[in-house]
């Protein structure tokens, strides 16, 4: 990609609205914006740096719109370069016009991404936190937020740089023994290597244990609602939904899906998936509905077994819960019996969620609990998630490659092959905050961008 | 609507993108933004007039974004009050955050139009411009943008306001007889007053004239496509709209009706209207289409009349035409006999244009004619177009004033009668630019807004 053109693009929501605005990048910003820039009086306007100014745009000699232009100068700006930004009214006409008008003065249209793109390598972030930005605007929930935040203002980026930069220190050092080799010197204090090592392989090992919380977290808890037919899923799943039903249709890109429904509880986003619609069969194990409530229980983080509280809470009761717990690794998960149908008459109140998903009884604590432990999960860790599956990539290789540098040290190998090893943790440690990159990487990071930002 | 208030609102469109620009106007509006900001060393952030200020915007303690603040102070800034704007991460979280904290913090949400009602009634802009606002933002062709802007810009509101003004005057000088009736006094020169009334009559009855062809240039020119069953109308209309077909259908609120379809020639809309799909019958009358084919070419302003070039072209073929032009008032209406199926074998080419739906010819040449008739249309009346169909209305009523006004005059009436009539004309001249407002108007003027602008 080209970094020495000058970029443009809408960078607000498409559509019409009070205003627009279409932002220049580059060394021309500044020329191509003035050269269509006028003064109320007609006269010429000369953009003064960070300074709001009121301007008519013209195409030629014909009256475009009234805009705000607004000047960054370089380095002062989000790129890095010269920016400037242009507040016009939001017609698409207009939006349009502005555009295109920059184009025919010399601007190119701005790849997704591309704005972020040229911060990130003029170094006003770094590759991490590029990304956050991404994250932080898809973000639709408290906590997607703030994971977005936490990694937009470093999060767990500098720690592991300041780690990564000792490891850099033995790594420079080994090789500087490599040169005296006859002579058997040890420049690197290996127990102190190994404490780094160790240092940055727990740091590293929380990291990748914290992803599965982070991305259910980001993408949204998957709870899963299983139990017999006619237990009431599905009016558990609509009573659960009940005053959210308006805020998950006006969301875009909200799974449509009849058996997914996106709800945000306490600021946290949880994706419910109703195994309900399964159907009947004499054999009580299949008529649990075993493919698609098992595979969902076993994706889930969170599983609601739903029970009829008129049906007694016997062994035979049990054999049923027992039969989806075996079935799906519960480590990391959140079991929740939930008894439904209490309105009606019913012997006892068995330990678990006593609710009825018809009167909206107990559907309220419910939420409350499903709610409390995820954020509990959310705060281990000291609250630093991993969210990025690139990062949670990168990390994995980290940690095999200081697993072999351990293993080396232990076996005393030389500091030539040990190197190897340290260099192929650095190599994957640098390209989480973009220290080392590929350009593969960087589409791949930045193609996930909107226009304009 | 309470105007001492500070208000706030999303400006940019809805939905998600990079930046989205939130605004706060009103006495409260710098203590609020300052309120939540902070610089990035975590000190208080002190907001300066027309400067770009980058901060960190705090929800209490929680960090909620990286933002650009920027304050407009009164009475230089769009409402003529003391206005911020924040643009901040385009995320719908975000965005719902920010506008949350401001009403949290004493703002209230803006109604529709209310930073332009508060910068009219602050004498920022007229009524008629603040009209053209909306307009620009909803303008979605070159020409519809042209007519907005030049409102905007005063337009036929300021010839009004001086021709409003002398009128204003004669008032007073014959109110100011009335003091001295029993002296039989003209301060008024009867003579002048007429030649004032005649050039205000003429110049809104100039405007009244140009408000078909404006209105129907805002709205987008109606094309009524008519002609016998077979003659090929829906496939001209298909040819007509081939390349533009992705364009239509990105624009919101496009008519999807099966019968109409919109697109842009030269800078100008057109909603052609098609009439195809009449049932056939056997009286050449009926089979014309009679109902909505008449109907639709009564509204039309262009229409086309597509008729089978291998059928001759002799009487019948004319009375067919006539049967049309007959049953609409073709004046200002421009009517193009299309004879389509030039691809196949025919004896002549008679007048009108010779086109072949199937194979594209001829097509760009009447796309061309259509929009040629239209634009001179269009420069009619020296280009100024009344397109608003509230000054329309009040323009039928200062003419009819100024109509009694003359007869008064001509019957050499009495001042207090005369003035009647001049107050009556004056009076619906105010409602123009908004020198009268009620309630009543503002709201409907208002609400035709976006939220935020």
């Amino acid at each position: 990609m080209n970094t020495n053109d000058t970029i443009c693009a809408i960078s607000t929501p498409a559509g019409v609205g009070g205003i627009a605005v279409i932002r220049l990048s580059g060394g021309e910003a500044k020329t191509i914006a003035e050269g269509v820039l006028k003064q109320e009086s007609g006269k010429g306007l000369v953009l003064k740096d960070h300074k709001a100014q009121l301007a008519h745009l013209y195409d030629g000699t014909s009256f475009l719109d009234e805009v705000v232009a607004l000047w960054f100068a370089a380095p002062h700006s989000y790129t890095g370069e010269d920016v400037v930004e242009i507040s016009c009214h939001g017609s698409l006409y207009v939006q349009r016009r502005v555009l295109q008008l920059f184009i025919d003065n010399g601007a190119r249209l701005a790849e997704p991404g591309e704005f972020t793109q040229r911060a990130f390598i003029n170094g006003r972030l770094d590759l991490s936190q590029a990304e956050a930005v991404a994250d932080l605007i898809d973000s639709r929930s408290q906590m997607s937020h703030a994971l977005a935040v936490s990694q937009m203002r470093g999060g767990y980026a500098r720690e592991l740089e300041s780690l990564r930069q000792e490891l850099i220190d033995f790594a420079a050092l080994m090789e500087l023994e490599l040169d005296f080799s006859d002579e058997d010197l040890e420049f690197a204090n290996r127990d102190r290597l190994k404490e780094t090592v160790a240092a940055l392989s727990d740091k590293v090992g929380r990291l990748v244990g914290s992803f599965q919380t982070g991305n259910a977290l980001k993408e949204g808890i998957p709870v899963a609602i299983v139990g017999r037919p006619n237990a009431g899923k599905s009016s558990l799943l609509n009573a659960l939904l009940a005053e959210d039903r308006a805020i998950v249709s006006d969301i875009p890109g909200t799974t449509r899906d009849t058996i997914e429904e996106t709800m945000t509880i306490d600021g946290i986003t949880f994706r419910f998936i109703d195994t309900a619609g399964l159907r009947q069969s004499d054999d009580p194990v299949e008529s649990l509905g075993f493919d698609r409530a098992i595979k969902s229980a076993q994706q889930a983080r969170i599983v609601l077994y739903v029970r009829d509280i008129t049906v007694p809470f016997n062994q035979c009761a049990l054999d049923d819960i027992a039969f989806v717990t075996d079935r799906c690794d519960m480590k990391d998960k959140h079991l929740f019996i939930v008894h439904n149908k209490c309105d009606r008459e019913h012997a006892s109140n068995p330990p678990g969620h006593i609710v009825s998903a018809k009167q909206g009884t107990g559907i309220e604590e419910l939420k409350r609990s499903i709610a409390k432990v995820s954020r509990n999960d959310a705060n281990k860790n000291d609250g630093v998630l991993l969210t990025n599956a690139r990062h949670y990539e990168a990390m994995q290789k980290v940690l095999s490659a200081l697993g072999e540098v351990r293993k080396g040290l232990d076996a005393g190998l030389t500091p030539d092959l040990v190197t190897i090893d340290i260099r192929d943790a650095l190599y994957h440690l640098g390209t989480i905050t973009g220290k080392v990159t590929s350009d593969e990487v960087l589409s791949s990071v930045f193609s996930r961008f909107c226009i304009g930002k």
